[in-house]
């Protein structure tokens, strides 16, 4: 019998074979990696063209995630196996038909909104969110004909409770704590919980400091027990980690990442002008070798080692079925 | 002294030397041609492209209009200057720096969005408007900046009275009618037409037989009378003429300009699955030839010939005036 498996449902770090040996450092089975925030179809064809270059020149560390199986396939191998999501929608830019596109590509997450209203939805740093929109719509039935996750991390809470009875398949929040804890913007309510825990969806706990009470002195104890406490409106099986590293970056990537293209001026999302860039991470997750610091911190919060494990990846394992199998 | 203008602040036609008569036997000065539906930054481009290549093929009929004097320029040369503008704001993409750009190629007038929600603002055809989004407050103040008017066509009414609000320059609805005389999604609240005429915006009344009360079969009293209505709400000087005419094109256009790339699925839009082409014009008004019919309905609907003129085209100019000048 396998050994369980461990998932980390967002990283977004700057790839190359020492984030790999990380990876295998925390027993990584699968990541769930970021291949988009702004670019559009072309740009993100170009950085999975990346990928397919990393898979090839790191072939014993790494390989292409497509289906639920792949998690098995990599441990079996001594592997992490590499999904990729897009964190905005703008890779199919206004052409519903990209769906399909993207998916042959490989993309298994999409989120219909970063930060900023989309096409799609609303984000969750604009006043107002409309909820989800007439292409909004069609773009979710597609996405769940295909096999391609629905994820709201960056979206506004009219657009996630929608979508979370829209989608005929289970949605994810892949990376995000609850607002109960810390009340940033990108927290989710109580409302957005019990509507995951209620349609089969996942929240991925996040490490990334602005999501963090306490920022990067946030310590492993106060996050297993928010952990707890976030599982007794949930339930343990909807939560995962969705760590949200972004490792090896310089700070020009975060406010990429804020800005994009969309304004002309600086825009400092969560964090501030007197500290525009990446948050130090915390002691206890500074990089994926790391993982494994969080199941001693879960048991310690109380979770048995059944919930533990399914915490720390078999959770997404098996969302990863229910989201990436082919429509019925 | 020069004659009054005569302007048709939107068309979307076939174009071609026969059209280009048509606007002569109409006495037009100028046009606003829709050069973007739902084309991208660069389809946009070889759009304009094509219309410079018609610029010098019929240099004796029509001339690219860039500044309010080009009305002027194209009286006194017996040719009708073409103003070029988005419906939608699809050739910017995502990206702000697009818009000088854009202005640069020509663009006076963006639609902030053609129904559906874009990034910049809500759509008349959503269900729900959020109005105008983070990077629309930005692209309104890059257009305020150069010199390209706002343009709420066919955006939400909580859109576009934030426009009206937010922007610098007066904004216009280039084509539309009051709703109070014929309710379409399309035509506009009271609301909408008192905030245009207290900011100095201008109304483009619509000869699109879907925007008139009876459809094709609306006489040009029922029109006229119907501008003298209006006039008593935002006065004679906020109205103009924006025909929407599409002439000469095959019904392929009109699904093409409802569904875009957004639906997998057939839109009708303001059509229906038993009408869904062309609907076809009023007897008065088949093609721009016919723009001269126009000052004899409104002078019997009461309007002097001072206001007459103003409706037909010197309000427009003057609106060009106030809308493409460089900022202060």
């Amino acid at each position: 019998m396998m050994r369980p498996a461990r998932i980390d449902c967002l990283q977004y770090c700057n790839w190359n074979r020492e984030r790999f040996l990380e990876m295998r450092a925390g027993g990584l089975d699968a990541v769930h990696a970021t291949v988009c925030y702004h670019e559009n179809f072309q740009e993100t064809a170009q950085n999975i063209g990346r990928w397919n270059a990393l898979f090839g020149e790191h072939s014993d560390l790494i390989m292409h995630g497509k289906t639920a199986a792949d998690v098995r396939a990599a441990q079996e191998s001594g592997r992490t196996a590499v999904f990729f999501g897009f964190q905005n929608c703008s890779p199919i830019e206004d052409d519903i038909r990209l769906v399909e596109i993207c998916h042959a590509l490989g993309a298994r997450f999409m989120q219909l909104t970063y930060n900023n209203q989309s096409l799609l939805a609303g984000g969750c740093y604009e006043e107002t969110d409309g909820g989800i929109t007439r292409m909004g719509r069609q773009v979710i039935a597609e996405m769940n004909r295909l096999g391609m996750v629905v994820d709201m991390s960056h979206s506004g809470e009219k657009s996630t409770l929608r979508a979370a009875e829209l989608s005929a398949r289970p949605i994810a929040v892949t990376h995000a704590n609850p607002a109960f804890w810390h009340p940033a913007r990108r927290n989710k309510s109580d409302a957005v919980l019990r509507a995951l825990a209620a349609t089969g969806g996942m929240l991925g706990l996040s490490l990334y400091p602005h999501h963090l009470k306490g920022a990067s002195a946030c310590t492993l104890q106060s996050f297993c027990e928010m952990a707890a406490r976030t599982a007794e409106i949930t339930g343990a099986k909807t939560l995962g980690i969705g760590s949200d590293l972004c490792r090896g970056h310089p700070d020009s990537v975060v406010e990429w990442m804020r800005a994009g293209r969309w304004s002309k001026t600086a825009d400092f999302g969560e964090g501030t002008a007197a500290a525009p860039g990446f948050p130090p991470p915390p002691e206890w997750f500074k990089s994926a070798g790391d993982f494994g610091n969080l199941g001693a911190g879960l048991r310690a919060a109380g979770f048995d080692e059944t919930e533990t494990d399914g915490i720390l990846g078999e959770n997404w394992r098996m969302f990863f079925e229910r989201g990436f199998s082919s429509a019925p």
